[in-house]
């Protein structure tokens, strides 16, 4: 079997480590010719926990048609990349089977829209890190959850080859729990995280963090009460627990100067709400000055 | 006629710069033996917006005592150390007219809940920057506006001797009115510059800062609607274009890691806005971040 990765980056390398080792032949699609010519001359490489590096030889071409020879394709680049890969695909006849792992939510009207016959969704669990072009190092294991949004589920079946203890692949009957519920985590922490530049730990340790970070609970769970994805206040502080010393990612970016992923994560979820009839007066507020301080660094 | 200052920061050293100009006599009262015999030994120095140094000779003490022979004291320390100035005050038998200067409207209700017979309020919108233990940066001409709130108006008028064009002196029939405005004008400019480390300008001029700057005036406007002191939004936009490149006293301590005084601005104009049955929902959550980032310095 044949898999093709659109997008090399921490997520994109990840997988495609795992799935080099279950033995499984991967190509990668990349945009950048040296990119391209580093990961063909010195294979991909993943930082274990124990810091032992494993290196895995992958295809990789610039070249969109080569995934007409895939059995399957994965779209790992970020929200904003989507529209783009759609239309590439349109344009050069693929018509695999496509897996899509992005954050957030706004992927996922604009995927169904489309025609492609066999949709599935993942999120993402692990902690990971891109290093290079070549390498990422794997922070923290955590699930590959995936669920298959229409068309033949057998088409996805072989990720469950490459299940793992340090790559476990769950499955899920609706992709729009596992998405909601990831998204609606990332709203918990993300936003308040980056505005406060505190690490995840300190929503549950700080008094006045927590106190932000509960009534943001209390804003959401009421607007999406009764959904069957909708985590408790423990489930979502057990994350902040289990990753206390990390900066989310929201945070990352903002020190760094890099564009929050505020479209996919916050906006898309005050839009859901919208249609529910719900106003997130608090998620509306983080929205407004993430907006304001995106791509700032920090800096006056 | 003597006349006591109590506190020797930005604004102590400034008024001070200008009495003594005014051929009044001037006597520091500092808790710190160095700084005393500083200003003993140099006087104070105030920086003109032309680089010129103004240097005047003033007497310094770090004895309550001796505000026993002066005609009217001055207290400029900030809102945390009123109480210990009126303790101390009251110890040590002064009962002089004494003028408040300090950010906020929390120390008015402490001020009148004392015997002292004659108080008067005053505000300042000089720019006024702490150089050192002797000397003020004048960066800015503003107004020194003062309000007498009990007995007799007459001690103040001494007041009147110091103005100039550089230093103008007004006057204001209620207290409460010019503490009020200058409070509401602090809560629309330095929580969202303090948490969207902005300068000021910028919440006129960046379209999620206006966004956010107009929302919290729709909120405070709302809540204190009716009152005579009450700014239009133009009045608010104007501080901040007339001070567009500043960082606002929150800014500022927030990225040293000072503490912010968020009590006497924030806190007390929620406190303030409970009384009247308003709930000030985007100012809370503003208070609550503050506090969260309180004394970091913007440090992870």
């Amino acid at each position: 079997m044949k898999i093709s990765i659109v997008g090399a980056g921490s997520i994109g390398l990840l997988l495609g480590s795992f799935l080099a080792e279950a033995g499984i032949d991967v190509t990668f699609l990349v945009m950048r010719k040296e990119q391209a010519s580093l990961i063909r001359k010195k294979g991909i490489c993943r930082i274990n926990a124990d810091r032992t590096e494993s290196v895995s030889t992958v295809h990789v071409t610039t070249d969109m048609k080569q995934l007409l020879k895939t059995d399957i394709c994965i779209v790992a680049v970020k929200y904003t990349g989507v529209q783009r890969v759609l239309d590439q695909f349109k344009q050069a006849g693929v018509h695999t089977p496509i897996l899509f792992i992005q954050n957030g939510i706004a992927h996922m009207d604009l995927v169904y829209t489309t025609d492609f016959p066999d949709i599935a969704f993942a999120t993402v669990e692990h902690g990971a890190l891109r290093i290079d072009d070549r390498t990422v190092s794997h922070n923290g294991i955590g699930r590959l959850t995936i669920a298959v949004g229409r068309g033949n589920a057998k088409h996805f079946e072989l990720f469950s080859r490459a299940h793992s203890d340090a790559f476990p692949v769950h499955w899920h009957a609706d992709a729009e729990h596992i998405l909601m519920r990831k998204v609606f985590i990332n709203c918990m922490i993300n936003p308040l995280t980056a505005i406060l530049k505190v690490k995840n730990g300190e929503l549950i340790t700080d008094p006045h963090c927590n106190k932000l970070f509960k009534a943001l609970y209390v804003e959401l769970a009421d607007a999406f009460t009764g959904e069957q994805w909708l985590p408790s206040y423990e489930n979502v502080a057990d994350v902040c627990r289990n990753t206390a010393r990390n900066q989310s990612s929201m945070l990352s970016d903002c020190l760094t100067g890099c564009p929050m992923e505020i479209e996919t994560i916050v906006t898309a979820v005050i839009q859901k709400a919208e249609t529910m009839d719900a106003e997130l007066l608090l998620l509306s507020t983080l929205e407004a000055m993430l907006l304001a301080v995106d791509g700032k660094g920090g800096k006056l």
